[in-house]
């Protein structure tokens, strides 16, 4: 491509809405343009890197053994209804209606869609495992659209869809997804993570994401440096360090003045955080009912976790107000004396914490030598702590820590859960009808071209893996009136075209300081300088990585380029 | 692909709902499934074809130096206000509003949004000329969905836009795109036909549609058979060969009994029809005005060409009621004596005629001996008469013919209509602002895919041209216990696919002559046929198209098919 030709406008002032790398750089390097929010247009230099990254996936899915087909974005209303997924999805979910009043939604996702479809197809055993996937846009009416491609409202994803007769078909199909997931970010040339995560709202016994590391990641991961473990903090576990148990005390009711947190409690009695219990309520916010969870003091509940046990939408903190048509007083709540009917939520790391304080129901004052067992008991006793950079490994002696990381893929488990709601089922073979076990994989292509930049990016642009570049070759001559010069770059350009080669052709006449800041904004790999040794037939070979500068004879410049492509 | 493990649910029977071929055939060889009125998804074997045809659309578009981009599929509704089509288009635009209440449409096409990212990039005569072209999905809210993917709701599009700072280099671009064009259906290996078309409510200056001929097609088609001239029915001229003229007489107003129709009056008063005038009443369905037309006896409307001269959204004939307020009598309609003020639009044929007959607006009598000019003048003179098979070629000395056609692609010279209306303009040389000029390019990839089918079907099914085949070779052991035919077919299976043909292993455990079935409907090009002859090395090549059958050795089938796509 010649830069004169091709439609690329740069800026230079960063839009002011851009918040995060890849948005500002995305918009600067003119690859995508906003339309309305979390709407944007991919522009020719942007949708060649979607492209690449949709080949990458594609050539992955079929080496795996998956098929390609594509579902449409305006889906029947009714598929929703028959998962019962219609009431549930909120606003992010786009409900239309046709010119004849049906319902119909805007894809946010396709379970229930290729479950009706393979319904419809399968009926035998005989037709079972397979995997259907296909790379279509989606939309999802974020509540707060932002931060480029990273969350839009419009976006192209890849989803998979497998269909199994057993639940070791169905493992097998996800590690095989696993590791053709591991191959799609490896050849984006991407430093990424499969972590152990929450199933969300999809559903399902199992489910891993997969995290592009970078700073600016929404998500934290927990991982080990003992062993492969890794989890989403939404998921992550750690080993459960206890106490030492103490002989049982009588309950005592102690002045405690002044100590509404749990913090303040320790430091007054001088005792350690780890032999104490908080107790915080909580709001199943679906049902309204209002929960008392009680964790070890040095422990933090994960949200999460809690909701899954629950089995609610979503929970939240309780009000005071709240708290006290409880009965209850907020610094000094405690499962022992209840004066009203909660059920009470314990953390694995409770019962094992002997003679611990809680609170009396009155201000200033706690009763000590609480027991769990003895004193009180609770409704469902559950892991439900926030795993924490320097907790141990629950699975090696080692430790984890913590890194940020954006979620890329997610690939879950799902079993029966929409095949029995939408009764997909196949006859084995004695004839007896069963649900089919699905598995379902996503992984987003737009945002992992936002998360690709976000991982190679500094000060000056963009700094593209050779695999997913727009372009890996950017000819820049020097002079554009210097014939030799111009000539020699327009026989490197040719060289490279004949190659297979993405270039690019800086043919502008502009000043080559104007043109080398373009380069780097757009984060070409490699950068051809042709300048004044062109008489002596010597270019200058950048490498946008690190920053190296090599002299090359131009008969050398492609093995070096060919050479270097192994590499970045 | 191995048969067994291939998502293929072929039908014996025929879906009710379907009335052609395609659509038949698709539903029956598994490449579509219905999931609403409209909405269909493409299965993977109807998929691969798709992306065959995207794949050549790609490569033409790019080798043409068009630049793809994609643009999403919900568009804010403000563009269309911006432009003055929010209130044009019906309801065959389907509306959404966000959570936040704001206008959306589903794309029905993209006017206005490559205007209003065109028009916030460039500013300058130096960036123009260029193309912009994106392949994605469309939904039109079709008001009578039918025919599979011929007139299906959600569908698939090439549409590219180009921008020009002169009309010249708008024209050389519309040439290069028709050239395009042709190659894209070239290569798909369809009969095909560009013709003169009009622009229906997209507007501009010129257009024309490449029609792929088949019987079943929606549209007709006149063409020449002296020169190259052909048009869509509803754009077509014809020379008009007038009768010789008449010295001028005397108005008389003679009796005419039982002679409501020209037919009729013509017989009774033994005149020939292409001497004779007929009224016709029009109605404005945008104004309500209602027009009298007046063309020659032996001539039709064109209504399309009517609806353009009126500059209306569309035509019909007016109500009997209709015409009775005006104080006009049907059957008895002239433009002479007006009984109220009428607008009159005439034919280019009416002038020429003289001493003819009008209505008299009293049963039972016209007026003979009327002339246009002398006795009556009309509002607009101009072409409306309707081009039919038998005509003579404007532009040659060659007759006019008709074909039924299926418009798969629309090219329109769209000038400053939406440039104007949006405000896209660009500052020249002297710095003095203009408005762009624009083309617009319209291709359906999956209209394409049912006109290739319309094209080439006989009972058993799909005949697929080589290069747009799903597979283009279906490998068929006939017994699959015979362990020399399974590993010759398996050895040419995989010969084949070295080779990087697309090939197909029937491996599944069925009788032959149900694999042939499935081979035929499915419309691979060529069937290897692994038989009793394995024992010496031989087997059998059938050709879809002719039927024709070789025997040729194990050695020579791959070369031999490699023979053959050259010419299917």
């Amino acid at each position: 491509m010649r830069f004169s030709k091709a439609y690329i406008k740069t800026l230079k002032e960063t839009p002011k809405e851009a918040e995060i790398a890849s948005h500002k750089l995305m918009l600067r390097a003119g690859m995508i343009k906003k339309l309305a929010s979390g709407i944007y247009a991919y522009l020719p230099l942007g949708y060649r890197t979607i492209k690449k990254i949709e080949n990458i996936v594609r050539e992955e899915m079929d080496r795996a053994g998956a098929q390609e087909l594509l579902m449409p974005v305006v889906q029947p209303g009714e598929l929703w209804q028959e998962s019962g997924r219609w009431d549930v999805m909120g606003p992010e979910m786009t409900r239309l209606k046709d010119r004849n009043e049906r319902d119909f939604v805007l894809s946010p996702t396709q379970e229930e869609m290729i479950t009706a479809i393979v319904r419809s197809d399968i009926s035998s055993y005989k037709s079972l495992p397979f995997n259907l996937y296909h790379i279509q846009t989606k939309f999802r009416d974020e509540r707060r659209p932002r931060f480029g491609l990273m969350r839009s409202r419009e976006f192209t994803m890849k989803d998979a869809y497998s269909f199994h007769t057993s639940q070791e078909s169905l493992d097998e199909e996800f590690i095989n997804m696993r590791d053709a997931y591991s191959r799609v970010f490896t050849r984006c040339g991407l430093k990424f993570r499969p972590v152990d995560a929450d199933s969300g709202n999809i559903g399902g016994s199992g489910s891993q994401e997969f995290h592009v590391l970078a700073e600016s990641g929404e998500d934290e991961i927990i991982y080990s440096d003992g062993c492969s473990y890794a989890a989403n903090v939404e998921a992550a576990i750690s080993k459960l360090v206890n106490p030492e148990k103490e002989e049982l005390k009588e309950i005592e009711l102690v002045y405690t003045p002044n100590c509404p947190t749990i913090e303040a409690l320790a430091n007054y009695l001088d005792i350690p955080l780890n032999k104490t219990v908080k107790a915080l309520m909580y709001k199943d916010m679906g049902t309204d009912e209002i929960y008392m969870v009680l964790i070890r003091g040095d422990f933090e509940v994960n949200e999460v976790k809690l909701k899954n046990i629950l089995n609610a939408v979503a929970v939240e903190m309780a009000t005071d107000e709240e708290i006290e048509k409880l009965g209850l007083k907020k610094g000094y709540i405690g499962p022992y004396k209840l004066p009203s009917p909660v059920k009470v939520i314990v953390d694995l790391s409770v019962p094992e914490i002997s003679n611990h304080i809680v609170g009396s129901h009155q201000k200033d004052y706690h009763y000590a030598n609480i027991n769990y067992g003895r004193d009180y008991t609770a409704d469902i006793v559950a892991d439900i702590r926030k795993a924490k950079a320097g907790d141990d490994c629950p699975y090696s002696d080692g430790k984890l820590h913590s890194a940020r990381g954006i979620e890329c893929g997610h690939i879950f488990k799902l079993g029966d859960k929409y095949s029995k709601a939408m009764n997909a089922t196949y006859l084995d073979e004695k004839g007896q009808s069963h649900y089919m076990l699905m598995g379902c994989y996503g992984l987003g292509i737009t945002r992992t071209m936002a998360a690709t930049i976000e991982q190679y990016n500094d000060e000056n642009g963009i700094i593209w893996p050779v695999s997913i570049a727009p372009y890996i070759v950017d000819v820049i001559p020097v002079n554009i009136k210097n014939e030799v010069q111009v000539g020699l770059a327009e026989k490197i350009y040719n060289n490279l075209q004949e190659e297979k080669i993405d270039v690019m052709l800086d043919d502008r006449d502009e000043k080559p300081g104007f043109k080398f800041k373009d380069a780097d904004l757009i984060g070409f790999p490699f950068k051809v300088v042709v300048g004044k040794k062109a008489d002596e037939g010597v270019v200058e070979l950048k490498i946008r990585r690190t920053g190296e500068t090599y002299e090359v004879s131009k008969d050398e410049v492609v093995a070096k380029i060919k050479e270097l492509m192994k590499i970045y």
